[in-house]
């Protein structure tokens, strides 16, 4: 049987330990394309560059890979990738990741991680988003691990139109099991740090901790801080249909 | 009774029509503060800026009024106001817009106007994107005028926790009525411009066109399409409750 086509982005940027532990785990059962941003690109939500060109060039990954850059965010990466670097090829699946740092709760909504897997999508490739829940951890190992595993379910059981796989590995070597969740409800205190720069002049700078209010392992959040690895399916239908049926009766 | 306190940001940048139109309608009613990027943000989705410092300078938009320009996107744009500008006051509202070119469909996912809105939501103020469905329409008279009686409804009977109204307004002066709408589901049949500089160096640009598959008037794109202003009812759980559901079943 010929190999399964996957393709891989993140939002860590090409150089990224994560996006390699994962390329080098997924290339033992699959065809591998890495098609990321050139650098870091946290935090850019959704974003698709349309008012300038982009530029992609060839880079090593391992002494026998080789991988596009893309002067761009995670979701041209993904975009540009299917329809000039891979155009006409079927991709099985799309992987974005391994993100060092949790995409769960309002995250999900700022990530570049989930814009990667939410692009690939759209674009009709089922999609997976890897992240392991940690800035600092260095250990891909558990992660890449898993990434593998649930990739060959997909790729052989397939994802609904229009939902993807958003998943968090807590950073520990001691994982408890794997929890099917759902987005927390947990959000951020943030607020800014006012500066003088050596001018005098004033700046902000964004700080802050997340609220964890979720209290139950079938949010994303508290399975990843009880040692369990966090599978949520989302979508991108965005419409509250609750209030949609309530909204009939305003008088607009 | 005190004026009702309205922020007011966009994704155009602070001195777009759009968002003099919108806040000089506005004014007549509310206590409007302004507080939008510095430049044109289109397609940033729900970016946020953590790796830079952010700068603020005061712009001013009418003889007897000024607004905040953020060097930022539209998110920070609201995050700064309401954290550090507007720090202790209670907003009873925020409007984005008026963003020139439709948010209808996927577009929604990539909008910046949606994201300042999104952003205002996260924050707990009630919020509504408006949209003109035009790029080149030069008159906002029917859409600000639809902000404003759209304002008075929200600032009067609020919105749930968690749920922003997301409005596109025709770029016609025959407008039909109102529409509650549903996300729609169409998409772009985009594909990439590959041309070389002046060097011999190749380049990619962004180009195609929206395909539009709604067929009834009860989503976004079908609504405007057919002279109705469509206000659509969305959030941020992206959780897929019934992939939620079919997932437990699986063996991970």
């Amino acid at each position: 049987m010929a190999k399964p086509v996957i393709l891989i982005s993140n939002d860590d940027g090409i150089e990224a330990d994560g996006i390699k532990a994962l390329t080098k785990e997924i290339r033992k059962f699959a065809e591998v394309i890495v098609a990321a941003p050139h650098t870091q690109q946290s935090a850019v939500g959704h974003s698709i560059t349309m008012s300038n060109p982009i530029r992609v060039r060839k880079v090593m990954l391992f002494k026998d890979f080789y991988g596009y850059a893309v002067e761009g965010t995670p979701a041209d990466s993904v975009k540009l990738a299917v329809h000039t670097l891979l155009k006409d090829r079927k991709i099985d699946l799309l992987i974005s990741g391994i993100n060092q740092g949790a995409n769960t709760a309002i995250n999900i909504i700022y990530s570049g991680t989930v814009s990667a897997a939410t692009e690939g999508t759209i674009l009709g490739i089922p999609s997976i988003a890897m992240s392991l829940t940690s800035y600092t951890y260095p250990d891909f190992a558990v992660a890449a691990k898993f990434a593998s595993k649930l990739a060959k379910i997909v790729v052989k059981n397939g994802l609904p139109k229009g939902t993807l796989l958003n998943v968090n590995v807590p950073a520990s070597k001691k994982i408890k099991g794997v929890m099917v969740t759902k987005q927390g409800k947990s959000s951020w205190d943030d607020t800014y740090e006012i500066r003088l720069d050596p001018g005098g002049r004033r700046y902000y700078w964004l700080t802050g901790s997340m609220l964890k209010i979720d209290k139950t392992k079938d949010f994303d959040v508290k399975a990843v801080d009880e040692g369990y690895i966090s599978v949520t399916p989302i979508h991108y239908d965005l419409t509250d249909y609750s209030m949609y049926e309530n909204m009939k009766t305003w008088k607009l």
